[in-house]
C-alpha cells in the first residue's frame, strides 16, 4: 500500500500516555485521509453534545492519503475538533511542510485527547515521541515559538506547528498555525489546543512515503504537471501576482465587499491589488510541499517582514473594514499570524463593530480610546492584539462578530453563517458562492465549494453569474469535489487545472487502489454527509442554511452588480433534492444506505 | 542619494581593528557598486604581485547599487579578491538574502583585511559590528556553520555567509556560501576566506535602502515586471523546471558536453532533465530576494533533501562524468554545498581525473581504492569528499583540473580557460560562447557575456550559432551589460526580459542619477578593462585569450553539432578590435582615456 503510513499516534494529554494504532483501512478507503477518515473519526469517537473546551473533546490532526507524496500540492493537512465557535464539526485545513514531515516520521494523524494539567507540547521525531514541558514558551508569539523549539530540537528540518497567544486565551477565532505563517485558520481550532493546554507539536521523520505504482505514476505526473503549466491560473496568475490576483477580478464584477458588506465595489481597489504587492512589496514566493504554483508571499514593509498577505487577509484589513492603507494590511496579518488568529474572522468582527459604531450600537466610552470607525488603519491594527489578550471590548469580539453584534441586539449586522464569518465575496452577485456560504457543513466558508474559478473566472464554461439556473448541481459536485481533495490532502488550487479524474489517477497510482470517478466522488459525498449529520445532531436545522439578511433583503447598491440580491430560498429545495436530502434538509435513510453510511 | 547605503565596512583581522568609511560617489558613479566598485577598489589598494593567501590581499564583499531594493532580481552581491586559482580579479556572485541584509544594516560593503591569528567570524547587526571567536564552528559544514550561528544571534531574520571545510582546507576550488544554498561558487573565494581564518559573517539589518525617485520608480517596475512577465524564459521555463530546463536544450543542439567534454550529445540526457527534477524531486521553488522567478529548487532524494542542484552542477555530475543517476547528482551537489565547493571547477576535475584515468595517465594504485571511471556515481561522490579534506590524490585535484592535469604532463586535457573550469556548453557549437569563454577576464565562465539566450534560446534575433559574423561585435556588449547588472546588483537572468535602457531606468529612479543608455554601458566597460589591465599586469598575455586544443582541433564527433571546432584564432583580432584594444589585446591609452579611466 502507497500513499498511508498505516500509523495513527494517539496522545492522552490527561494520563500521558503515547500509542500507536493501526489505521483502520476499510474506513480510509470510504473516507481517504484527511479531513474525512478524522471527520468519521471525530463522529464515532466524540460524544455529540460534548463542549469544544471539555477534555473529552478530540483534536485530530490528519494528514490525507496524498500528503508527503510526490502527487503535487500534496503538502496539506486538517486538524479536525468540535469548533468552539459554532460547535460544527471544525476541519481547518493548511498547507506548507508541517503535514508531509509527519508523514516521513510515520504517521497519518495524531489524536490529542484530554488535557494536560501544566501547558505541554509533543516532540515527535520518527518513533522517538514525548510530551514535554512548555512553560518557557506558554506566552510566547507563534514567531518565537517557532524559533525556539526549532532551537531545542537542532534539526532544522523539523517543523513546528504552534498555538499563539489567541488560542492559549481561547478567542474563538484562534488558529492553528505552522511553518511560521501557514495557518489551519478556521473554526477557533487553535482555542481547542490552548483548552487542552498543548501548545505545539514539533516533528521530523526521516522514512518516506511509498508511491504503490512508480510507472504509472509517472505517467500521470507528467500529465498533471503540463496541466497545471498550461493553466493561466495555476502557471501565470497565482505564481505572478499570489491570491491577491482576485483583488481587482473581484472588484471589477462589483463583487467586493467594501465597510462589512455594505458595498461591494472600491473604485481605489488597485491600490490595495496583487500587482500593486508584487511591485511595491514582494521580497519572495513562498511554495508549500511539491507545490508548482506557489502562491504564497513574502513581503517586506516600512516597519517589518512576514509571510502574506493573501487575498482574503488584503481584502479584510483593507476594503472591508474601510482602510485604504497596505502598511496596516501588512502589520494586521503580521499580528495574526503572530498570535495565531484567523485573518477573515477576525477582520469581519472588528468590521462588524465598526458598524455597530457606526449604527451607534457601541458606545465611544466601549472603546476606552482605541478608535473603531472605517477606515480607521491604526484603530484597526490595535483592536487585533485587544483580541488577542482579551482587552477591554476586545474580549467580546474575541468571541467572533456573532456573539458582539447578538450582544447589542443586532445579530444581523454580523457578516456571518452559522456564526462563522464570510469571506471575500458578496455572494448577491455569484448566486453559487452563496449557495456555498449557506450550505457549508462549518459555516461561512469560500473552501466548502467554490464557485469563483466557474462564475467569476470562466475555468470551464462560465455560467451566469447572477442566475439561480443549474447551480445547486454544480454547488453539489464542487462540494463533494473539494471534500474529496481536502480529504487526500492536496491544495484546492490544483482543481483549477485538474479535474476528478486526474485526482483518481493520482489516488490509484500512488495507494495501488483501483477507484472509479463514480466511486470517489462518492467518498467526498460520504464525508459531506457525516458532517452534515453531526450538524443536525447538535441542533442545526434548515433555518441555518442561510445567509444574513442584508443579502436576502438588501439589493448591492453600487457598482457592476449593483441591485441584486441573493435567492436562497428558491436555490436551497433544489440543493437538498440534489443531495438526495429531505425537503427539511435531512439525508434520507435512503440515501445514507445508497452510499453505504 | 537612493541605492547606495554610502558607508563601507572595513575589518582589518591581523590587529581587529573595525571602521566605517564613507562610500566614494565618484568612483561609484564610474564603475557602479558590486563588481565594478570592489574590483576598482581592489586594483587601487592591493598591490599587483601579492600571493591571494598573503595577508595583504583582500577581500571585499560588495552589494550592488540596487541590492536591497525594489528592483526586481536585486538579492545579489559580490566577492571580490585575487584568486588562488588562476591569479585573476575574482569576483564571485551569489544570490539570496545576504546581500539584501547587508544593505539592510547600513553598508554597501564589508572589506576583510589581514589574517586573524585564530578562526574568527563577523557578526553585524547594524551598526554592532564584532569580530567572534569561531573555534567552535572552525571545521563544521555549511549547514552545521549556519544553524549555530543563527542559533546563537537569536534573530531567524539574521543571514549567514560562510566557507565550509574545502574553504578552510584551502581548495582552490573552495566556495563562499550563504543562505545554505546561494554560491558564490567560482575562482576558490571561499580559500582566501579560509586563509585569513575567517569562517563566517552574520548579518541583522534593521534599515532600509532609500529610492530617490518613488513615483518614478513605480511606474518602471509596473513596466519590467510586465516584461518579465510577458517573456516565456523568465515567466515559464525558469520558474517552472528551474535552470535546468537548459539540459534538453542544450543537448538537442548538441553542445551538452559529456565525459569531460569527449562528446557533446547525450542520448539519454532526458533521464537528468529539469522536467525529470520537476516530476520526482522537486519539493518547492526557491526565489532569491525579490525575485518574480524563482528558478531556485529545492528537492529531496533518497537519501536527503537539500537546495539545488542548478543546470551546470546537474551536467557536469551528471553528463560530464559519464553518470545516469540523479541520485549520485543530488548527493555531490549537496556535498559540494555542505563542504563549500564550486560544484563546476569540481565536477571539470573529477571528469578530468577520470579522462586521465582513462588515458593511463593516473594509474590505480593512486586511487586507494576510489573508483576514478566515467560512469562511476558512487566514485564520484566519494572524490568530493576526498577534495574537500584534501585526502590522497583529492589533495592534487584540490587545486584544479588545471594543476592536476599539468601534473601528469597532459594541460591539454584540462578543459579550462585561464586554469579555471569551464561550464555546460561546448563552444564548438556556439561561436559566441567560446570567444565569452576565451576572454573572460576570470577564467572560464558562462556569466561574462554570456551567449546562450541569443545563439540558442534566440531570445531576441537569433543568430547562426556557427558563423562567426558579427559575434565579436555582440559578445562585446554582451560582456559590458553584463558587468552593468553584476554592478548594481541584479540577477543575469533578468537580462532574458529586459534591455540596457530598462535598467538604465531602474537604476535612475532609484540612485537619482541620470544615466544616458552610453554613459551606463560606459561604467560596465570601464569594469571590464579594469578587470583586463589587472590581468595584464599579472602576466596573462593573448596567449592566454584562447580554448583547450580539443576545441580547435577535434571536431564534434557526433550529434546536432558534429564536425565543428571552435574558430577562435579568427575571432580575437576582431574582438580586440571592438575592444579597441592593440593587436596584442592590451587596451590603448587613447581607449582608456575616452572611457575616462
Amino acid at each position: 500500500m502507497g500513499g498511508y503510513r498505516g500509523r495513527i499516534l494517539r496522545v492522552n494529554l490527561t494520563d500521558k500516555c503515547i500509542k500507536t494504532e493501526g489505521l483502520k483501512l476499510e474506513l480510509a478507503k470510504k473516507f481517504l485521509g484527511g479531513r474525512g477518515l478524522a471527520g468519521k473519526m471525530f463522529t464515532e469517537e466524540v460524544p455529540t453534545e460534548v463542549d469544544a473546551f471539555s477534555p473529552e473533546n478530540k483534536v485530530f490532526i490528519a494528514a490525507g492519503t496524498l500528503t508527503g507524496t510526490k502527487a503535487p500540492t500534496s503538502g496539506r493537512f486538517m486538524v479536525v475538533t468540535k469548533s468552539p465557535l459554532n460547535g460544527t464539526l471544525a476541519a481547518s485545513n493548511s498547507g506548507g511542510f508541517w503535514g508531509p514531515q509527519l508523514k516521513f516520521a510515520g504517521y497519518d494523524m495524531v489524536v490529542l485527547e484530554g488535557k494536560a494539567d501544566a501547558p505541554v507540547y509533543l516532540s515527535i521525531e520518527d518513533d522517538k515521541v514525548e510530551i514535554k514541558d512548555a512553560a518557557h514558551i506558554w506566552g510566547k508569539d507563534v514567531y518565537e515559538t517557532t524559533s525556539i523549539l526549532k532551537a531545542e530540537f537542532g534539526d532544522d528540518q523539523a517543523k513546528v506547528l504552534t498555538i499563539g497567544p489567541a488560542g492559549e486565551n481561547l478567542s474563538f477565532m484562534a488558529s492553528v498555525m505552522n511553518d511560521l505563517y501557514r495557518a489551519a485558520g478556521r473554526n477557533g481550532v487553535g482555542a481547542v489546543l490552548g483548552s487542552k493546554n498543548i501548545k505545539a507539536i514539533i516533528v521530523r521523520g526521516t522514512g518516506r512515503v511509498e508511491h504503490a505504482e512508480p510507472n504509472a505514476l509517472n505517467e500521470v505526473l507528467t500529465d498533471v504537471l503540463n496541466k497545471i503549466q498550461e493553466n493561466g491560473v495555476t502557471s501565470q496568475g497565482l505564481p505572478t501576482y499570489g491570491t491577491a490576483i482576485l483583488v481587482n477580478i473581484m472588484n471589477e464584477n462589483g463583487v467586493y465587499p467594501v465597510n462589512n458588506f455594505q458595498e461591494s465595489y472600491n473604485e481605489n481597489a488597485d491600490e490595495l491589488s496583487g500587482e500593486t504587492m508584487t511591485e511595491k512589496y514582494l521580497v519572495k514566493k513562498e511554495s508549500c510541499y511539491r507545490c508548482p504554483i506557489a502562491c504564497g508571499r513574502y513581503c517586506d514593509w516600512e516597519e517589518g517582514e512576514g509571510g502574506g498577505p493573501e487575498y482574503e487577509s488584503v481584502w479584510v484589513f483593507g476594503s472591508n473594514c474601510g482602510v485604504q492603507d497596505y502598511q496596516a494590511i501588512h502589520q494586521a496579518n503580521d499580528l495574526c499570524n503572530r498570535f495565531g488568529l484567523d485573518t477573515i474572522s477576525v477582520g469581519v468582527t472588528i468590521a462588524t463593530g465598526m458598524e455597530l459604531f457606526q449604527r451607534g450600537y457601541i458606545k465611544t466610552e466601549e472603546l476606552e480610546g482605541t478608535p473603531l470607525e472605517f477606515g480607521h488603519a491604526q484603530g484597526m491594527v490595535e483592536w487585533i492584539r485587544k483580541i488577542a489578550y482579551r482587552e477591554g471590548l476586545g474580549a467580546k469580539m474575541a468571541l467572533g462578530s456573532y456573539r458582539l453584534a447578538k450582544g447589542y441586539g443586532a445579530a444581523e449586522l454580523s457578516m456571518s453563517v452559522k456564526k462563522q464569518e464570510l469571506p471575500a465575496c458578496d455572494p448577491r452577485g455569484v448566486q453559487g458562492q452563496g449557495l456555498s456560504y449557506a450550505t457549508s457543513n462549518r459555516g461561512g466558508c469560500h473552501v466548502r465549494g467554490y464557485s469563483i474559478p466557474p462564475e467569476i473566472l470562466g475555468t470551464a464554461e462560465k455560467p451566469d453569474r447572477f442566475s439561480i439556473k443549474g447551480k445547486a448541481k454544480t454547488v453539489k459536485a464542487s462540494q463533494d469535489l473539494s471534500a474529496v481533495i481536502d480529504s487526500v490532502g492536496l491544495c484546492l488550487f490544483s482543481s483549477f487545472a485538474l479535474g476528478l479524474s486526474d485526482y483518481k489517477k493520482l489516488i490509484n497510482a500512488i495507494t495501488g487502489f483501483d477507484y472509479t470517478d463514480e466511486e470517489l466522488l462518492a467518498c467526498g459525498e460520504r464525508v459531506w454527509n457525516n458532517e452534515r449529520l453531526h450538524n443536525l445532531r447538535i441542533g442545526y436545522t434548515k433555518a441555518d442554511d442561510t445567509l444574513p439578511k442584508r443579502f436576502l433583503k438588501e439589493p448591492i447598491p453600487s457598482g457592476p452588480s449593483k441591485g441584486h440580491v441573493h435567492r436562497i430560498e428558491e436555490l436551497l429545495p433544489e440543493y437538498y433534492t440534489v443531495r438526495g436530502w429531505t425537503p427539511d434538509g435531512v439525508p434520507s435513510s435512503e440515501h445514507l444506505n445508497a452510499l453505504g453510511m
